[in-house]
């Protein structure tokens, strides 16, 4: 982290930073079929709180080495990981899943478009994210690292798989362990895998991608007991999307299963983890640190 | 090609290499998530042509190597393959696109499971691709150049575009060259990705990679041309889906902007094209040529 910067101005500049990337990296909205590339960037292109990139850019600073590959490294990665998390949303969305009419503020691609297009629109990120990855400007390994890494976290062991158990559980008692599961593979694998992408970009050693993994998994837990939170304190226009929605559908959370109060005080003791875990980075931390305060912390 | 096989039995062998390559890495149909799982082999498994793995290994034939690494970048590329086609005709089968319920002779998934797991199971099959090139045993190159291409293939420049545009060209009057173009993407580009990848697994050189495109741009081509005269010409349950489709949706088809006859002439003409494409390699590409017989000739 460039410590002339405030988390604020950095926050700013890698988001700036994802923008640019995913604005030079998928196809021109005039490129045919014309419908079917307007409708992707629509879908990856329409705000959201880019959590994943800034994952990947602040791993990616752990490491000794700062040349050009990396960041061509982490640059593709923090574009795959966005491209994989809008394909997810865009299907998610779709009638035969949550059937959900609004997405960060906005109709959602098959409101805005039609529902085939947002099945391909999903369909064509996907394989967009891995095509990426697969011609970054840097040596094969990582490139071959990344794409593994990214697969495994997103198939059916990964979220897809979490998906298909969150499908199941739609009014059973799922108990909290299962529910840590099913968030684990739906949620967690990718917040993961984006922290995992960066380490492989900064060519850590094992030892430091464990702690990256210890990190990445209290990371992951909280953000989605603070998204059950959030579902039932804050209102829809705030969340950029249907609040209330679990408990309507009578889904199972974190809130249901250990009450608001408990809720809230887990998230924190697992800030707290996260961040103890990042000890031995030592400065070069700083960033994915303020990261976890941001995940707990944030409003929508 | 070993040459104490007849062709017949070279297909029979081959198509048993793709089931158990199929069989050894699709995960477990009791793995958790179970549902997603068995219905992901539902899909990849219920029998077909094989005719995109059966490419992979004609063309993998076409090199002097053949140790154990190229063995293992075949069966990969003929997994993964197989995977992407298999993950399209799911979502292609879905109600909000072709709204098919016959495949193979089968159910289609979303009618065996339901189109939520449907939706899954393309999404993960694509995912398990991916995942299966990149971790391959063999040298880091050619995983990159498999994976680059199958992307390249089916995104939104290839199949995924292909299918965007067949869903536009629904009562309109499509042209030839907008038909072919059409075809080109949503079809032609995985036929050509098989031979493409058993190729690079052979690492021939570009000349020899240039063959083999000239023979699968024909060879893809007049594939789509006997879908289409099948359309017309055979029934439901020789075909094992929907026979008829085309004519009932208004959608151009070669038959209707050829006629027939002159459809099935035009097969022909591009199967000797294809095979004369090879002519550079001897009887080595004898299961190659033999496969531009069986696709035009095919009764469903």
């Amino acid at each position: 982290m460039n410590h002339a910067l405030s988390f604020e101005d950095w926050v700013r500049a890698h988001g700036q930073r994802t923008e640019l990337v995913l604005e030079s990296l998928l196809d021109a909205a005039n490129a045919n079929p014309v419908r079917l590339h307007a409708a992707m960037r629509y879908a990856a292109q329409g705000g959201g709180k880019r959590i994943r990139p800034l994952l990947v850019y602040a791993a990616g600073e752990l490491g000794d080495d700062s040349g050009e590959e990396k960041n061509n490294a982490l640059d593709s990665a923090a574009f795959a990981i966005e491209c994989i998390h809008a394909y997810s949303l865009v299907h998610d969305d779709l009638p035969c899943m949550d059937d959900d009419d609004l997405r960060r503020g906005r109709p959602t691609v098959h409101k805005a478009y039609d529902e085939a297009t947002a099945l391909l629109v999903g369909d064509a990120l996907q394989t967009r994210a891995f095509e990426v990855l697969a011609n970054t400007q840097c040596d094969g390994n990582t490139r071959l690292a990344m794409i593994s890494a990214l697969a495994s976290a997103s198939g059916s062991r990964g979220m897809a798989g979490g998906q298909a158990i969150d499908l199941e559980s739609v009014g059973k008692k799922l108990d909290l362990t299962g529910l840590k599961q099913m968030h684990a593979m739906k949620t967690g694998a990718l917040l993961s895998c984006s922290v995992q992408m960066g380490g492989i970009a900064a060519k850590l050693n094992a030892i430091q991608m464990q702690h990256l993994k210890n990190y990445s998994e209290a990371l992951g837990l909280a953000f989605q007991i603070v998204d059950d939170v959030l579902d039932v304190t804050a209102d829809s226009q705030t969340l950029g999307k249907t609040a209330g929605k679990d408990a309507a559908n009578d889904k199972p959370t974190y809130v249901t299963l250990m009450g608001l109060d408990y809720a809230k005080k887990a998230a924190t003791d697992l800030q707290e983890t996260a961040i103890a875990s990042l000890e031995s980075f030592g400065a070069k931390a700083q960033a994915l640190k303020d990261l976890a305060l941001l995940v707990v912390n944030r409003g929508k």
